[in-house]
């Protein structure tokens, strides 16, 4: 049974566990600092196939069903499967699930995709409605220029507030698996919150008062201080969008800078890749969270983690309708399992 | 606790209560069969909006809103808010929602949302991680077509097998209040089925296998038959969807014709409205459930209602890339409260 605490955060009091990871990149992110901790990298961003989507797609699919062997489950022992993408009607996944025998909750939270299916399957597995779930989230670089900015052939110049869509998908399997696995303990689902900024290449500073919020909020509904933390990672704010979050939350009070740190930030070499303000997308955090921050955890390298997965909810139709860009980040705190955890 | 049922479905042992819902509808919605069940029928389907995407944003706030004041509720007593829409990011939730004080999972399900969302928020409220949350659903003729189809200044000649996108949002309160209110039993989640059909003016014929995968297993899991429900209810079909759908279950063992409606064609004059094969769209079920069907329940005229809420998983792009259509099906019982609850 959930027990609510505060205003929007639930404490998971079976404490489910995260007993597999699978994280996918293009070359690009195998080429950035996080290369080591990730469990595959593709050679070729096209994976095979013909269509940028398609090839989202497809890693998709994989990293799902690597994540459930990696389990050493089947597919059929998948309860459900949460997840979801930034392509128009969630194409990625939908196509990449259509092949797989699992019931399936799609999820739109823009970039906060995974914190969100992270938290919706945690809660089916501590509420006993799953005894495995998969949460997962992808993007794909080359389909989000298509959809969201410009055709790659055009050659725009990009701004220099802009961040680079990860091409890459994570898949986490949740279940009440015996042994030492990192457990979930709290959910925070955030809301919408929107201060006004129009800038699309300027996405971090549009998703910074909704990282706050909702970091806020979970300090206050949980009791927990900044320093109860070993990591705090937001993904994807970026370089600006980082500055903006620590900044906003110092005034309410809360230091973070010393566990801080922003999925879009870790996974590139900001000066060496170009990618001006660090990586994006779902994947981003996917991938951060599959890859580096799981074998943390795993390693006992890092005790307690709060992933904040933020979101910018603009479409290309509301941004020329000349609205601003809602933004909402959900937060799930993760604990190394057995015996470092008090 | 929530109980697993078979392969797919959930029974909901606490069984949360529907204690308000609302519904508002176009003009021309206000103009069918179902007219007098709807909570608010729009003179202007613009509602005062200068477009039809913040149209659809402000239909879908209000109905969320005047649900809650339906239920004698505030809203920072919402815990949860579960919804979404058939537009690219969920633009028209996501914006309704920016003013809203209510932590929000963003849903895309495409027209199976409102089946979706009212699963997920019963499953929250059973287990006891919220004590009221909202499910919500909305979609819009205008912003359907020009997303989807062709603009509607091109006055293009519709195929006599499309469907109408429904203009409508509706919105439920689910919550454990005191008090004779229908009743969530089951939630039976979805896969994605895909036959091939790559006919986007045809989602009947694309949406009907998972349809019949839904409620075939359904019946499976539950042990439930045809005859245990007054009312079994896709929604949206339409008219060649329905019938597709009635066949494929015939061939499997079951026939739910005696019990058997599509909210596509309830909400229609099919001949007098020029709406060829019936409604569509999220808006569609959702009005319906919200309005026709949960009425039926409150005045104990039906005793249990399946809705099965069917949605078509193409985008654009995966159209224009000669993809065939997935579909994907979620099923949700609902008994009437109270005495003739047996």
């Amino acid at each position: 049974m959930g027990k609510r605490l505060g205003k929007q955060t639930l404490k998971l009091e079976n404490r489910p566990k995260i007993v597999a990871t699978y994280s996918i990149v293009g070359p690009k992110e195998g080429e950035g600092p996080l290369k080591d901790y990730f469990h595959e990298i593709l050679e070729d961003d096209m994976d095979g196939q013909k269509t940028y989507e398609k090839a989202e797609s497809n890693i998709s699919r994989a990293s799902i069903k690597k994540a459930i062997n990696a389990a050493n489950l089947r597919e059929d022992q998948i309860e459900f499967l949460c997840g979801g993408d930034l392509l128009n009607q969630l194409t990625a996944t939908n196509f990449a699930v259509r092949d797989l025998q699992i019931p399936f909750i799609g999820l739109y939270g823009a970039c906060s995709t995974m914190a969100l299916s992270l938290g919706m399957a945690s809660i089916l597995v501590d509420g006993g409605y799953a005894k495995y779930a998969v949460a997962e989230a992808s993007s794909h670089f080359s389909s989000a220029e298509r959809q969201f900015r410009a055709p790659l052939e055009m050659g725009t110049q990009r701004m220099p507030t802009a961040q680079w869509t990860v091409t890459g998908s994570g898949a986490m399997v949740l279940g009440n698996k015996k042994g030492d696995y990192p457990i979930v303990t709290h959910v925070t689902i955030g809301k919408v919150k929107d201060y006004g900024e129009k800038d699309v290449s300027n996405m971090g500073a549009a998703m910074a008062p909704a990282a706050m919020d909702t970091i806020r909020t979970h300090f206050e509904d949980t009791g927990f201080k900044p320093e109860d933390y070993d990591i705090i990672a937001t993904g994807d704010l970026g370089k600006l969008g980082k500055e903006i979050t620590e900044q906003l939350l110092l005034e309410v009070g809360y230091d973070i800078r010393k566990v801080y740190t922003d999925c879009g930030i870790e996974i590139f070499d900001l000066e060496g890749q170009c990618v001006d303000c660090g990586g994006s997308g779902c994947g981003c955090s996917a991938v951060v969270s599959c890859g580096y921050l799981y074998r943390k955890l795993v390693r006992k390298e890092a005790k307690r983690i709060l992933l904040v997965s933020t979101g910018a909810l603009m479409s290309t139709t509301s941004s020329q309708q000349g609205e601003s860009i809602p933004g909402i980040a959900h937060a799930v705190t993760i604990e190394c399992g057995g015996d470092t955890n008090e």
